[in-house]
């Protein structure tokens, strides 16, 4: 009776793996694998991780892409679940973000609140681009976000 | 004996009021007493705020702009010790970039060793711009960061 | 030389105060101060204790109808930074609500997944009601919340 | 003698994973399910989570809906033990409504009290819609909550 | 001007202070106390310590009971907020409360649901007495708690 | 070898889902098997999930009473450590308790200190009490607590 | 009015402060405190701190020790609500004491459990006694601790 | 291939588990067990649950007293990681120790520096002893905690 | 189907396993290892456990020295996501080098300020060693830190 | 009577603001009080910041150097308690601290272990120093901690 309560699904943590596994195979990065659904990278990473929906085209595309099953295609356009684990995060790579947020967090929205007045900036109707910049000391990693402004109503 | 305990100076917590107050008083935007330093906003408020410290011609500038008393370009220049009470944020405006991070965090990082390497973006040599993009259906808050990258060491 | 370290501003918490005091005074209910200034009782209170703000002509309402100093106006009207202080509130009225979102927030999502697509109610643009019903087992607290559906960004 | 320890016998977590797997097959919406139970959708898809317990005719004809075994009929009408992970809840669709607890639940808490009395809003004798209201700057999500006044006693 | 941030009332907790100091004049004990309003220990000392409102005519017998100033009246009749700031008491007499709860949490649930159904004890509509048992091998602590059944709704 | 790692006994765990099992199976009620080994209802839920230990006879009645195999009388016996996942439990049910403790919990303390002196309530040497009590405006849930008091030594 | 809301006594805290500086100005230790009250140096500090109220005689004594004013007697017989803020201590002496419970705390409830039976050692009637062993590689710190035995109820 | 990921080895957990497992067969008890390798019954519990490493000798002796598979022994050499999962432990014979340390922890520490000076109590060179005294109104648990007095440098 | 769901590729976790078991097996020190891929044993150690990734050559020879499958060469070279799950470690080993940062971190911040300016040592080009060093009053852990002195932006 | 709450005299707290307003006034740096009074620049700042305590002479000579009121040599020779408010600290600088701790504490750990045996590196009998190292790609931050090996006890 037991075997009842393992219905044969694939989850969003198992097409996840499957891409990973597939992108380890067939040798693409993320921006090839982005360039062949015609998506940008920061959103096709994001929704191979689970972490965004894909419109049915795209998971058609991405599924073709990397020859994963065709039951991964459902999967990759259900709306996600969206948890991370750590209230702060450890990896250095991450906290770095997260300590911008603490010590930018109160400029960046003085600045909204003198330019636009009183709203915040979407994080839904919201995009991103992570790109290399050159530089003689160094490159610089330049990380470019735009979000809709979102006014507080009066009512 | 007790009046011994309270020495006579001035803290970043007290230069940060002293500021606002003047801003008050002189009706002095962020964007114009940035302006007036010769210095981005995002960097002028965030100094103001106790969260950066001053070079000694921007504090002196700073005090002259705000008319401030001449004791605060000293406290303007000291190192701060950036403390933030919030783990998690619950300001909307603030907690969206808080949420940006645990959503796409994960993806910043996978695309940064993709196209650098094992490494990070500074926080330290850093900076920032925060700006008002046109658009038609609704003006968009852009938000553009730039850190060094830096390799991880093997040794 | 500290005397310069608190400026003489009012802040949001003693604009808060004023009105708690003026209100007990002048004997007027939430609703009948909305309804002196022309707006809703769950917007009026929320701005009266700091987490909203006014917009011009309503802070001006606001103080005439309350009979509070001249300079409060300038502080409703400015953009409030939302804290609150109790991750998990204890008040068992509030407690409540925090109840009903563990309980039912994943119904709420996985409804409106189903009814508009992947995206969200937003908390910016949105408004709500509080009103008794009649109810012949005892009456019952009715909150209507309305917000604008956000649709994720696909780029 | 190992073996001894796993009993068979269906859990809550099981039935729900059957349901989902279920509603799959079926192409059924939560709506169509609520309404061949003759049940609302909230808490029709609360009750299939795991969240509420189901009268037995109900349960019954979930089962029926879903094709389920025979089995779940006596677990959906078990008791549920209300559990969620995550104090603040990540996801932005259920941290929106987290979000405007924080920010109005004293206001709501004023409101009830000012116009009923001191008591609360019951989270047990209560029910919620969620629906679409049309509008021409975009559709909104409108969510009713209602339940019982419940006023403290005094002894 | 700053004067103005700092309006004369009372709050809940100058009127607990008042309380515990004049009970101190007086000599008085809770329970002397709580005879003398009418009214049970636990809820005297409970709305004494800002936990719970008074009655109009129960506020006037304590204001006179104790000596208190007539501004007393109204703040005692006012809702409170009920915050308590551990989420884990540390004393050892409100621990072993906690500890009750933890061990015997599920069991009380189970043991209501058998009896009752699906539903809660009210905290609400809710009394308690706290008494004392003789008992040959040492005294003992007797807790009274008695909840209105609340049941869940289906809807 | 690595076979050697997962030595066949049973657990606590193990036993209270033998006796989950063998209580769906037999259909008896929680207070049909206290009956049934002549102890109290709470008492002997609290045993069979494993959060008191069992008397030898006690334990030896269960094994009958519900048809367990014979291995598990040790392991009611055993001492359990008494664990419980949630610091503020999230079961609305469960809950309650808990804000009671919050709320109530010094009006225990100075209750329990004026008329016993320094001490606690054991919640060692400690029984407790749940029964239904009918009232007309609907039946109460009627906790009763019974514990040691224990004074606080002075050395 | 507002000066009705600071009542004029003395609270455990302050008595703490009175005799902290008492004891610098005395020059005394609380070695001679506790034999100038003919009790232990664990318990007089203990109570000085105000985590243990004080019998009548001692708090006199006290008083008369170190030359405090007579209101503070009857603080120190007040029964304390103890409170402390670190749920991981920080100090060294003290965190050090906690890694004890963590490491060897299974390990002592495992013994207890052996030798007694399904119970606990007592933190209320309890006493403790601290001194120095002298040793050839470095003089020891010797914590002695004593708790009467408390057997769990089976009702 | 993914076989390759699960190397053969046992570790301290499965060598815990395997010696439970044996005491139970055998029938011994902590006391027997450590005087068979002769050292205290603290020691040789906290080294059987994986919180101290074993000497040569005594992992061997261990293992034939018990009749444990020959790798054990160097498992029980092997320096543990110290792991705990709560920061406040629940279990009631633990937890009192914890408050031991809450309300005890600071008078501890006064005493250690009046008697020796800035330092702490190692809890490395450190050992400890449970034992049973008798006594006439209930015997008591005795726990004796020795620990190398560690004086503060300063250089 | 869901057979698709766990494809076989190792994971960092897989590797650091294979690793731990092969050091078993070959008896060889993390210095042995160390010394055998030309690296520091701090790093060498870091990047087994799986917290550092390896440049092409060494992964290929630590597979060399241990004698691991071919396939970990890829994983060993991959980016790792740092974790760690103790937020405050309880190791004591571990434990005192986050209390050495608890007590002494504000003394580095301040004598870094001092000698170089507002900035930070990186942990990112940064190194560490780990030695012996004998001593008469007993051998002394030697840790040495070097990280790359980062200036804070202004910009 | 109040007044008899606020003994006079000088805290650890105190001190270190005294000390930080005669560091001002005279200009001196870390490094040169460190030199007056002979005592290393880490020790002197943590001992100046009431993180540790300072021998009699030392503290004459700090009072000396900085011209500090008689009274507070007492204070700085007397046992401080070490609280840190940050369980995770925020300063940057300070953070990667931590994190150096969260990456490699265990790799320190395995080094101890493997070189020494099982013990840990104390923070007690513990020193440090941070200099300046020039190097061509920019100059580095150097910590050179050294503490006494412990060894655990076997008992």
């Amino acid at each position: 009776m037991k075997d009842l309560s393992t219905p044969d699904y694939l989850t969003k943590e198992d097409v996840t793996a499957l891409i990973i596994a597939a992108k380890k195979t067939s040798g693409l990065s993320w921006e090839a694998i982005a360039t062949a659904i015609n998506m940008s990278p920061v959103w096709t990473h994001s929704a191979c991780m689970g972490m965004n929906a894909m419109p049915s085209d795209k998971a058609q595309a991405l599924v073709t892409t990397l020859d994963l099953p065709a039951e991964a295609v459902a999967v990759l356009e259900e709306s996600p679940t969206k948890i991370w684990d750590q209230t702060v995060p450890t990896d250095p790579c991450i906290y770095r973000l997260y300590e911008i947020v603490g010590v930018y967090g109160p400029t960046i929205k003085a600045l909204i609140h003198e330019e636009f007045g009183d709203g915040i900036m979407s994080a839904i109707d919201f995009n991103m681009e992570v790109t290399r910049v050159q530089h003689e000391k160094g490159d610089r990693v330049k990380i470019e976000m735009s979000g809709k402004y979102l006014a507080y109503n009066a009512w």
